[in-house]
């Protein structure tokens, strides 16, 4: 039997949502591997909305972090809530600026942030269980603050995100696009992808890093 | 110089624009050719929001075809009335609903659809000029209706789409997903994608196949 992950999306686009492109060459490289894909998301509303032409929010404007996530998905995207740690192998967080916005509120308090109830209660009982997580981009923010405890996590070099990761009690190792950053004994793997990468090939890259590293501890 | 490709977007998500998987694993595998990606799509208000969750229209919803379509992109994207035929080396239509919705109305009239002015005098001027384009997916109906006289296309195996292309004076080729069809009388390259594909490795395999023949038109 395929070994089941489940995809964390915050959306659908960059500056408001789940990063378009990382989660889809996310998508396929995991599929590559004979993963069965399942795609859960936060029923809630976006923080905001941005107008990705002209990067500035589109005043007035609402739209549900579930519904534009199927759009990336494209296919039915279950409520964070109902996920369940036995059903599951593994999960996966690509980034984006929704992961900063509707997962936490990273974007707007920092290291001051809090999580999103479901998805905090969701990599805590996949900690507990050991079983293993991938988080690219700025996601490695949410295991910094829902473990913490000197967790090892690389969002790249930003020296600035680097140090509120610290702040938060997890470890931020420096680490090229390329590369992924393994936490064996917290079983958790990050690698950099937007936070660093000038264009397509670089996210594949890192994703490529990123999920070999994720099948290693899948076993 | 690296050569310059336009990409034509309709949006962002399968059933109201740009088809996501299709659109980005295009454009890493057009990156990996080393082309340099210029964006456009038609700055028209997308003929309806269907909420990809429920598959059903966003009553009340209106969203503008070029501002989604910068979700997927990732950066600016062009107005399709200012796409130069002397600037670009060729032309890229990814598939989706939004082919057939907001650049076309093959969906709401099939055989009698007609096609957005813009994009049609952009396509005829690309004809004229003998450089190559490549329409995945649902988007072989643009050449179908604009170029006609017998251009050879496929859409996979779907009878009754393949169908109605015959019936806008092209002639449908029946195709398996990991091949491409070449036109190369009227340097056109077409090849399934969605229209036939099973997951995302099924994408990859249509757009390795059909990149690869744009590739050999391009020179």
């Amino acid at each position: 039997m395929s070994k089941k992950i489940g995809i964390v999306l915050a959306g659908c686009g960059v500056y408001d949502g789940a990063e378009v492109h990382e989660s889809v060459i996310s998508m396929l490289v995991l599929q590559k591997k004979g993963y069965e894909l399942v795609f859960f998301a936060p029923d809630v509303e976006q923080a905001h909305v941005i107008n990705h032409q002209e990067g500035v929010p589109a005043e007035g404007e609402k739209r549900r972090v579930l519904i534009e996530s199927a759009r990336v998905a494209r296919t039915k995207v279950n409520k964070v809530s109902e996920a369940r740690v036995d059903e599951l192998d593994g999960l996966f967080f690509p980034g984006g600026f929704g992961v900063a916005k509707n997962l936490c509120t990273f974007a707007f308090e920092g290291e001051k942030m809090s999580v999103n109830k479901d998805v905090a209660n969701l990599i805590t009982a996949f900690h507990k269980a050991r079983k293993p997580m991938t988080f690219l981009c700025i996601a490695p923010v949410l295991p910094a603050k829902v473990i913490g405890n000197g967790v090892e996590l690389t969002i790249g070099t930003d020296p600035e995100v680097g140090g509120k990761i610290d702040a938060m009690g997890a470890k931020h190792i420096r680490k090229a696009v390329n590369e992924a950053h393994v936490d064996k004994a917290n079983r958790i793997v990050t690698s950099p992808a937007y936070m660093s990468a000038a264009n397509l090939l670089d996210v594949e890259a890192s994703v490529n890093a990123a999920v070999k590293a994720f099948a290693e501890l899948l076993g």
